[in-house]
Order: structure tokens, then C-alpha cells, then sequence
């Protein structure tokens, strides 16, 4: 029934919806109940979105939709940092922070250092990548997720220098719980699933120019309890990162820092757009001959 | 990763979904891209919802799941009347009207007489059946579509009499276009899809008692230009029914009418509880040996 001046794509993409969509009804044999069960979890996950919630993402990421979609689009070279998921708490507004500052304002949790690079698969640094930084507090909460939010934090915009690096200060992140409030946290409570996180920091990674692909990956703490059994599915093993104290005092007195605090040091690895372009053909052609 | 104290049909169900949302989203190659613009969509769709107005199952109808959905729980014997979709449009606050009286008020269309009874599979009259109708004006709104609504019209709750009779007037259904103000109309839009319905009158009928299945119903207009391509998929063929003037004076003065008003005659036949459930098991056995 859909018409011939129709997108091709976008026909395409919803006939195969409508496959699936029927396909699932049938092989369930779907009540009218559940229907209606499911178009009004729908609604309440609409209603419960905002400018700062977006209860669709947070969906998706349980459903283990999201990881896939990002597997799909970002094939890595082995080398190469893999991305993980987005999820629902990126913000656009997060503050330009120099090299060594803080992107969470005092008091906020156990302090940590981040020392980082940002290269190509050959090793070469790579200058003036813009990364977007985003956490927990020490309690295990997004500014976005308390009511008085009247600026970002925990957040932070930052830019490597000519070896490549960027260091900032941060809280020590801690595991926490996705937003049960909502639609999903009954999904997840009625399926007698946790809704965890393991500890991590979010990265998006954008090289100004065409050559890079971006990079949106998050760092994960090894040891954490909840590594194995994400909520939202977005652990890797190649993003596992040690926590140790700074304890080195010249690390400690370079980075304005106390050895006690915290350190993560990491080497982020940049995909160029023609290495990514040519790794998704062969996926496709895999699927084709499938 | 769902735990063990969740009930089996919802842990069914959503493995189920997510198989499916899985293999679309690798079937499709779905782009990071794509999958937000389905995001978005899904949360324009939450947020357009109301007390009177809901853009999920306009969609769910749109789609053809809707309709699939009515087929999987309504089978009914061949004899009886099919059921079809509910539709976007139904309320909870449609009058009490006296058999005879308009479920419309004056001037909302030309004049309708609509005849009918309710029976069961072998002729006989049911007595004290709930009749729940609804129908748009002549100018094919709902009385929920326009902002100004303070009480329901084009809508009554009628009740049959000791010969199973109920009847009113009305206004000649017209065809119309489902709601094209949201994102399903946008969707209706990028698929070169018309969003039009055949000329229809909605009844939902009740037995007290549990002798009966509810039966959500439609007759739809011989002759409509839409007949084949609603926009929605609800029309059966077996509920397709015949319109004319009313012409015969003596009809015309039994029920306070005009000879040149419209006419509708229907019986409506309704399927027991046990019939339903018996054709629902032979359905289930079909499907558990494909």
C-alpha cells in the first residue's frame, strides 16, 4: 500500500517493521490486553521524555538494541578503541574545560585524574580532537538527574595538545542505578532484572576535518560487581581499565593532584572514516552472502 | 539476563520483542542515524497522546497490527458477525440514548436511521445487549478533534429490547482522513500512503452476563471510494452494508422520520464465550504445528 514516490529506504524500512511487528504477534499470540499494555508503556515512555530524559534511549539501551545498532555502525580495526553506547544522559551543554581542571565542581566525590591520548591506529598523536567527557557523582547521579540542576557538571569539553594528550579531574566513578522511575525501571523490576551500571566515564571523541571517524566509547572500571551483567548491555573487555591511586609524587606534583587520589591513564585510538568505510563493506557483504 | 522470579509470559514476551528488534535492526542495517530518527518518532508519539487522543494506536493501526491483533483474539463461526478494529476514537463518556432518539445533535450531518438487532448464532433475540456507537459528523471529525468539545456527540450507549431491536438516528457516515496533525501522519506522508477511512459507523456491543464475547465492530459503506485501501486495513467484507432512502412512508412513521433520511438495516450476530474460546483453541493447535 505504500506509494511509488516513497523513499525507497524508508519504504524498505517499514515494510520490514511491519514484518517483524506482525511476525512477533502472531508467534506470541498476542492478547488484545498485552496490545494495549504495550501501546500504553509506549505513551508513558513518551510522556515521561524531556529535553534532559529520553526514556526511548533509555529502552533501547536494556532492550540491547542500542549496543547493537552501535556494533553495526562502528566496526573498529582490531587496534583501534571500540565504541560502546551513547545512552540517555549526553548533554550539549557541557563546559569547555583546560587541560588539568576539573569538570565537576568540588565536594562531588573521591577525586581522580584521567590522563589520556588521543592517536591513530599508527601511533601518531593526534592534536585538537575534541572530547566530551560525562559522569556520575560520587553518588552515582547525572546533574541532569537532580531536580535543581541550573548548570552542567561532571561534564566537560576538552581538546588534546600537540602530543595528543588531555588530563583532566573528575570524581571516581561509582556503579549506579539507570533511572527506574520510569516506564523502563518498571520493565525492568516486572523481568526481575537489576538495573546496574558498572563504574565507567563516558568519551566522545570528534577530530575537526573528515579524516576520523567519531569515537563514542566509555571506560569501565575492572573489578566492578555489575561488569558482567551491564543493564544496558555496553561493556566490552578491551574497555576495562585499571583504577590504582596516583601514589607517584612527581605524577602527583606535575598534574596539581594529591597521591591519593585516583588515576586512570588511557590511550583512546582513532578510526579514520576510509578504515571504518571499508570495514562496514565487508560486513555487508558478509550479510549478503548470509 | 532476566531473572528467574518474572513471569513467564513477560519474560516470553520480551525475548520475543527483542529477537525481533534484533534481527530488523541487523536485516535492516539500521544506522545509528535511523535508529534515532526512530527514537524521536517514538517520542513525538508519547508526547501527542492525551486523555482523547491516542497516536500509539493510531499507529499500531496504521501498520496493520491493529487489525492482526483484532484477528488473533476475535475468530469467530462463519455465521456470526466479525469483529474489526476499535480505532483511535473510542470514549468512556458516551450518553445513555433512548432507542429512537439521535446519538448526534441537530445540524452535524444529513439525517440517518440506523435499524437493527442483536442475535445469537440461531436467530434468537438478545434482550438488554449495551450498544456503544460512535461515528464522525458529516464532516468526517470526531466530536475529540475539535478543540472546543464540552460533551460527547455522535456517540450513545443504546440498549436492545425484548426482540433483541435497537435503533437511532444519526448522521450519514462520511469518509475521512485519521488524524495527519501528528507524526503517524508524517509517516502516512513519507509513505506515500493516503490516510483516508471509508464511510463507517462504530458499535461495541456487551451482553450482560458471561454468556457473550464483546464484539468491537464496524459497517462500513457499499460504494466508498476507500473500501479496499483503508487506511488502517478494518474493513471485512462481511461488514460491508447497504445504504438508501428510507422511501417506505410507514417505516418512515413508525420511527418519527423523514422518507428521504438515510437508512441502515443490521443484524448483528453475536458468538458465546465458549464458541470464541473453542475457535481460539483450534487456532492455537493450527499455529503450534506450522
Amino acid at each position: 500500500m505504500n506509494g511509488q514516490s516513497a523513499d525507497p529506504r524508508v519504504k524498505f524500512l517499514l515494510e520490514k517493521l511491519v514484518d517483524h511487528i506482525h511476525d512477533y504477534a502472531r508467534e506470541t499470540q498476542l492478547t488484545s490486553e498485552e496490545w494495549m499494555v504495550g501501546l500504553r508503556f509506549l505513551t508513558k515512555c513518551g510522556q515521561m521524555c524531556t529535553d534532559i530524559r529520553q526514556e526511548f534511549i533509555l529502552l533501547s539501551d536494556v532492550l540491547g538494541l542500542s549496543a547493537l545498532v552501535d556494533a553495526l555502525n562502528n566496526p573498529k580495526p582490531p587496534t583501534a578503541t571500540e565504541s560502546t553506547v551513547l545512552g540517555p544522559f549526553h548533554t550539549d551543554d557541557a563546559p569547555d574545560v583546560a587541560n588539568g581542571e576539573s569538570i565537576a565542581s568540588p565536594g562531588k566525590g573521591e577525586k581522580c585524574l584521567v590522563i589520556a591520548t588521543v592517536k591513530d591506529i599508527d601511533g601518531k598523536p593526534i592534536e585538537g580532537a575534541k572530547i566530551d567527557v560525562w559522569e556520575t557523582d560520587g553518588n552515582g547521579h547525572y546533574d541532569v538527574e537532580y531536580d535543581e540542576r541550573d548548570r552542567p557538571d561532571m561534564r566537560g569539553c576538552l581538546t588534546s595538545n600537540k602530543n595528543g594528550e588531555f588530563y583532566f579531574k573528575c570524581v571516581r566513578p561509582v556503579s549506579y542505578t539507570v533511572p527506574t522511575d520510569g516506564p523502563v525501571g518498571e520493565l525492568l523490576k516486572n523481568l526481575d532484572r537489576h538495573s546496574f551500571r558498572p563504574a565507567h566515564i563516558h568519551f566522545r571523541i570528534n577530530v575537526p576535518g573528515d579524516k576520523y571517524s567519531e569515537l563514542i566509547t566509555t571506560l569501565f572500571l575492572r573489578g566492578d560487581p555489575h561488569l558482567t551483567t551491564d543493564a544496558v548491555f555496553g561493556v566490552k573487555r578491551s574497555l576495562i581499565v585499571d583504577l590504582g591511586r596516583i601514589e607517584d609524587g612527581s605524577i602527583a606534583k606535575k598534574y596539581d593532584a594529591d597521591e591519593q587520589d585516583w588515576l586512570i591513564k588511557w590511550d583512546f585510538v582513532m578510526t579514520t572514516i576510509d578504515e571504518a568505510n571499508a570495514l562496514k563493506k565487508n560486513l555487508e557483504r558478509k550479510n549478503d552472502t548470509l
